[in-house]
């Protein structure tokens, strides 16, 4: 669905408005999953009219739409910082604290979760899962790449991938494990994260 | 629902008459997702009426319960066999290239993360996810301690719990990657997994 009126929307009030959507519907997949949450329901939460959320989403593949994209931006945002400390190595090491922390946050992963399990069955919700995917990785690369320079490692195109691969895994199963475990130590996870993750940014 | 039939069943047909519904109920939430697929859906697709599917389950979280118990005893008797080679170690690193390639397959982590998705959002489900998760740790943690023990190391608890934590979370997270990379190089995904495995076995 197009609509014109898209095109004359103050653009902060139109992010704002897009914010109050994305938060509305965020409280509806938790509560009765992506099927389960229709446009009416979320526009009833979000109080606005149905008619009025389709000014900012075309609907809930578009709502879905912005929420992978909100996740790329996230996980941008910090390997960029990463990649442009002078030790990258260390910087993704320092890291892994926040990162096990905000991957515990069930505020981080829940919506992610849905959208996967969705995606499992709807393609075109894999289709926008992998694109994000492959940007994501290309930033991790990047900082791999960095990463080993500094440390006077050459890495062949495949090394790397397997690399990335795993460390995305590793993080990624993390949240699954805030849900399977939820008092579990976070400190010995922590701990043992970076065990796990030093071979994969520098060893041979 | 309690049903007296279920009692004089023959354990072979009943059983049999199990995995007609399970495998009848997989391809129903492939295609639905939980909430979607109805009792109904499920009987139509594995041939038998809805009274006759409700002598072997009362309803769809128990066939949920019986897909997570299916799967923790998959997990169990592969954790049992490297628990009983002589060593240890090099059994669990043996076995990444299959668990690796396992847990790519659709087949396996499909229903589960239908499973996961519905925990996030049904405290019962959750429950029934997390009493899972603690068994399977259990059996982690026992091959982790006689690998330690073979490498003469002893461990503390804490580091211990979050050395089980940190290889659940790569292999549940090989999972994810297929979803959202499939054609990733799993060539290179095995070795790098291999590299994060390691110290987190006997590495000090």
């Amino acid at each position: 669905m197009t609509n014109p009126e898209k095109k004359h929307l103050d653009p902060e009030r139109a992010q704002a408005r897009r914010d109050q959507v994305l938060n509305a519907a965020a409280i509806c997949f938790a509560r009765s999953g992506f099927h389960g949450a229709s446009m009416a329901e979320i526009s009833k939460a979000a109080g606005m009219s149905p008619g009025h959320i389709y000014n900012y989403f075309d609907g809930k593949d578009s709502i879905i739409a912005a929420f992978v994209e909100r996740d790329v931006e996230r996980i941008a945002e910090k390997l960029l910082r990463m990649g442009q400390q002078e030790d990258v190595v260390q910087a993704m090491l320092d890291n892994v604290e926040s990162g096990v922390t905000e991957n515990l946050d069930p505020k981080i992963w829940s919506i992610p979760l849905e959208i996967s399990a969705e995606a499992a069955r709807n393609p075109k919700i894999a289709a926008l899962l992998q694109d994000a995917d492959r940007r994501s990785r290309q930033h991790l690369r990047e900082n791999l790449v960095k990463a080993r320079l500094q440390r006077g490692i050459q890495t062949s195109d495949a090394e790397l991938d397997g690399r990335v691969e795993a460390i995305i895994a590793l993080f990624e199963g993390v949240s699954l494990r805030s849900l399977k475990h939820p008092d579990l130590d976070k400190k010995s996870l922590i701990a043992a994260c970076h065990l796990a993750l030093k071979p994969l940014l520098f060893d041979e």
